[in-house]
């Protein structure tokens, strides 16, 4: 489009989405506005995408970090014919498409949900390695960001990955309109403050008057043009532009425009504009291609082995058998063992470094792109993704992560570095399905089972050895459990898993000398749980004694009542979990400490075999 | 001391860190190695801090971010005579107070819990903050950090708020051993690739060989001399510095030098220097002091009031009375309403804009000098903090946090901003309190009530408007709950808090007009929870129906749970909560998509009534 053009379609976009949000009621159209001529010159003269074709290996990729502009998005597909303008009008209603903030889960050229911001960028630097090192493929990954989110330190993991990578597929625009939500900026239309910064980063960049379609077109193309960098773009725009109610005018975000039809009247009314977007040219769909046959590795029953250590192996193994396999980690590759995966596939493995919320970004932007990312770090560390991976779920992503070092039993690190909550992050993420293996050859089924599974898989390993207890050929379906003792005579059941499975073993057997009978459940996979053997544990044996390495609230406990919230009648329950602010100690004193090692157990399961209430 | 004397002091360091790893058979002392020197000149030439006196307010804060260094803190305590040899043997131990990484629970001389990395310049940042803005004094605050720890967003957060702030009393000394945990840094040796950094972000830096002890003590110097800005000393250093067997070498990152007694005659033989720390001057402790008269806002029953609206006023009132009381926020205080008391009280107001790891950093930093924060954004987006909010509760930390539009409550913005794992976030942290109030009069009471409570404080608020339902006169005592609706008929108890307790009531009245006797209670207190009133329910009623505006998992049901995990006998349960990922709709719509409005909670009642297992 030449000049004219693009700056009708930059009205349009306004016109359209000044209408959208006034339709709806609610939205933000006046953080659309700034950006609109960036989008017309975008989606005109640059944009390769095929809307009949989401799937278009050579496709360009947008995200629109800036994620509660969706109106702007919205209004861009309505322009490249995508949607209509009947549809456009749902915006925000009750089973419409085009959700408060975009969702892939609805729309199929939404390539991540966003709407928590600071988290586009990052997401589009997963896909921008995608392109570079998996794909081999042309594409560019397009990033609309908003100036006010560049506060988030996840932009800034964000920039250091993406120089470091020479990540020069990647451009981001960023839409300094100087006004966030409650009032300006930290640096307003300064945007050689940007630009110093992401310089800083090794990224070239270009400041121009995001107005200006022209030097937005010339932006582009240097952009594109730009090599072995990444590209920023720091255009200075008004928020509300077009308008003089709106204009530059704080205390108007996220508010439909008050006077809608002046607005469209001021703003040239109402067009209906088409853009033929490019079309990629033709591409391959590359992905790497494993031998197809899965040997896991193997151990025999009594052998002491880590389920860290069965986790690298295993997925190791994995990669060799399915090529789209792939695995990142925090720079703690050396503990969680996914060194082993990287060094059978080198050109597969991701070293994020310590920036968690970059890992599990880039992973969400692999798992778009077809991969199947395996992301690892100690449990605690996840901790710091917690809002990445709540957004993944968001975005339906299928994603693999590992969290090790669960537990008191790492022993001497002490809190810092203790997954303790892990669970009760991971079970409430929607979706989710959260493992947590006792031994080796049961982690290395696992691992190699979650690949296949929907949204958010969690495996929660162990930093100390343990014992091998299951047989390689043993199959462990998501959702089941083991039961490892039972007989007619047991008087309670305890349920247990990882390392406090180990315990509950000893602690049947001390019961049993006891004449106590004590069944034990390894629950395995925490979420989905065996509701089935749960359901007959407490119809047979009366009484549950959960144990578990993890808070009290959230974890194991909580996922046993699961089998029980319909109204059915509910066995007699103890639970036994970390309730202290640990120290320093050895694994063995931490458990003792916890009052979840084997001790511990028996002399809880004593009492509520007895039937009394447990002090 | 002089150069002599320095370096001697160094080789002590280094000396004690390699003994105390040793002894603990675990642990880091080639990091410490790394920043011997560097702490050496601090203790001995530059650092003002009482060891006897650690609440002296003239002292400066020292924050080691590379928790894992602790062994260097310890020597570096034991040379300034604060802990003696045999206390340094004890390093690790079960029962010392020297744990793996440094904790204020145990050793007063640490200003907060480190070890999960990126995490001390951000606190430090806060304690800087409070020295400038609260304290009104002339303590400086130096934090080591590690290279490593540079890759996390948090740092550059810190960055920027620092830089924008003109934290001239903060010093960041960086540690540029090269490498990290698995091995080398993304920049190495390359000093210039972090002064660009914090240069962008209007930091002085002074690059300097770490080893050289003059350098070290110039630019200390240096860095409190500089005005209007923060310091940022980039020392290249080598990892395991000083012994041939661990200088600069890979693979030998947290593990005790393996031959400990010739590595300590390569250092030179122990030693015993003592550092005389230079006392700080006489120091006011300043704190603002309120007029000592709560006059929290009062409504009146019946009034349409959003709980968000009443946080803001009672926060304002809050403020009014009690002068020690500080408000931080994620750029969305006209959301959450923390505005208000931005507007009451500017000068103890900090805007964090979109940071939230800054944020709760800042509050976690400004408790430590004895303000008492309440830090509020999103629910939704307190998740990007968890990290920090865990290790607030290892540091015993006292912080108010609010989490915002909470549930799928808020509507058409859809489920990028819905809290929905708050509470499960915020029940798993250790010593944590969380309030959900559902009328103003409770929120502001419970807004009153958290101030003075032990560890991290969390209340819930509502976007939209809901029914005052309490007198201004009543009192909610944290652990309490509120018994609504009770008869000696009730056939079930509905349990549920905030948005939901509306539509239990409603339920209630519209189960009674069918003859069935519900009663409700209102759990405010989500943790610590009324267990008397909750086993009295399941005693006279039999069943629990729970009703949350949350993710079934570790939520509201969960704790009620709580009351019955002592093997006592358990009522029936069903749980009603957010199963679905949902879109955008209007509130009403939202509710009853999810299930949780009066209708789903009354057909589910006559079916638990009906002692029926839900289908």
């Amino acid at each position: 489009m030449n000049t004219d053009e693009l700056v009708e379609l930059g009205q349009q976009l306004r016109v359209d989405s000044v209408r959208a949000a006034a339709a709806a009621g609610s939205g933000h159209p006046t953080s659309s506005m700034s950006a609109a001529d960036l989008m017309a010159v975008l989606l005109a003269n640059h944009l390769h995408y095929d809307f009949e074709n989401p799937e278009h290996p050579g496709n360009d990729r947008f995200v629109l970090s800036k994620g509660h502009a969706s109106p702007l998005l919205y209004s861009a597909y309505k322009a490249a014919g995508a949607l209509d303008d009947e549809e456009l009008l749902t915006f925000r209603r009750l089973g419409s498409r085009l959700e408060g903030h975009p969702t892939p889960r609805r729309l199929p050229w939404v390539e991540t949900a966003t709407g928590s911001l600071g988290q586009g960028l990052p997401i589009g630097v997963g896909i921008a390695l995608a392109g570079k090192r998996l794909d081999h493929a042309d594409y560019r990954v397009w990033v609309l960001c908003g100036d006010s989110e560049l506060a988030e330190g996840s932009v800034w993991e964000a920039a250091e990955h993406a120089g470091y990578e020479h990540l020069d597929n990647l451009i981001a625009i960023l839409d300094v309109n100087r006004l966030g939500q409650r009032g300006p900026t930290r640096h307003g239309h300064d945007l050689d403050a940007y630009a110093r910064r992401f310089r800083a980063f090794d990224w070239h960049t270009i400041e121009i008057d995001g107005h200006d379609v022209d030097a937005v077109d010339r932006a582009y193309s240097e952009a594109v043009s730009t090599k072995r960098q990444p590209t920023a773009i720091i255009a200075r725009t008004l928020k509300g532009k077009g308008v003089r109610a709106t204009e530059d005018r704080e205390g108007l975000h996220g508010k439909p425009v008050k006077d809608a039809e002046e607005a469209i009247e001021e703003l040239g009314g109402v067009r209906d504009l088409r853009v033929r977007v490019h079309i990629p040219d033709s591409a391959r769909f590359l992905h790497a291609v494993g031998n197809g046959s899965l040997e896991l590795p193997r151990w025999d029953k009594g052998d002491q082995v880590a389920t860290r250590d069965a986790y690298g192996r295993a997925l190791a193994a994995l990669g060799t058998a399915r090529g789209e396999v792939v695995a990142l980690d925090g720079e703690v590759g050396d503990s969680t063992r996914a060194e082993f995966f990287a060094k059978k596939h080198p050109d597969r493995y991701f070293e994020c470094y310590i920036a968690e919320q970059q890992m599990i970004a880039a992973a969400v932007g692999m798992a778009r792109r077809g991969w199947v990312p395996y992301a690892s770090t100690f449990a605690a560390f996840l901790t710091r993704a917690h809002d990445f991976i709540r957004m993944a779920s968001v975005s339906g992503a299928g994603i693999n992560l590992n969290g090790s070092h669960a537990g008191v039993a790492i022993g001497q690190d002490g809190p810092s570095q203790m997954g303790l909550e892990d669970l009760a992050m991971l079970r409430a993420v929607h979706g989710s399905t959260v493992l947590y293996p006792c031994d080796a050859n049961q982690t290395a089924r696992l691992v190699a089972e979650m690949a296949d599974l929907d949204g958010v898989r969690y495996l929660r390993t162990s930093r100390g050895e343990s014992r091998v207890i299951y047989d390689p050929e043993e199959d462990f379906p998501v959702g089941g459990s083991k039961v490892l003792r039972a007989s007619d005579r047991d008087r309670l059941t305890i349920v247990a898993a990882g390392v406090t499975l180990h315990e509950a073993l000893a602690a049947a057997d001390a019961l049993g000398r006891d004449g106590i009978a004590a069944r034990v459940i390894d629950l395995y996979s925490v979420k989905p749980v065996d509701r089935a053997t749960l359901r007959r544990a407490a119809e047979e044996t009366g009484c549950l004694l959960t144990v578990e390495d993890h808070r009290e609230e959230g974890g194991l406990g909580d996922a046993v009542l699961d089998a029980f919230l319909d109204g059915r009648p509910v066995p007699r329950l103890v639970r036994l979990a970390v309730r202290t602010m640990p120290g320093s100690a050895s694994p063995a004193e931490q458990l003792h400490a916890a009052g979840i090692d084997a001790e511990s157990i028996a002399a809880s399961a004593r009492l509520l075999a007895e039937a009394a209430v447990v002090p």
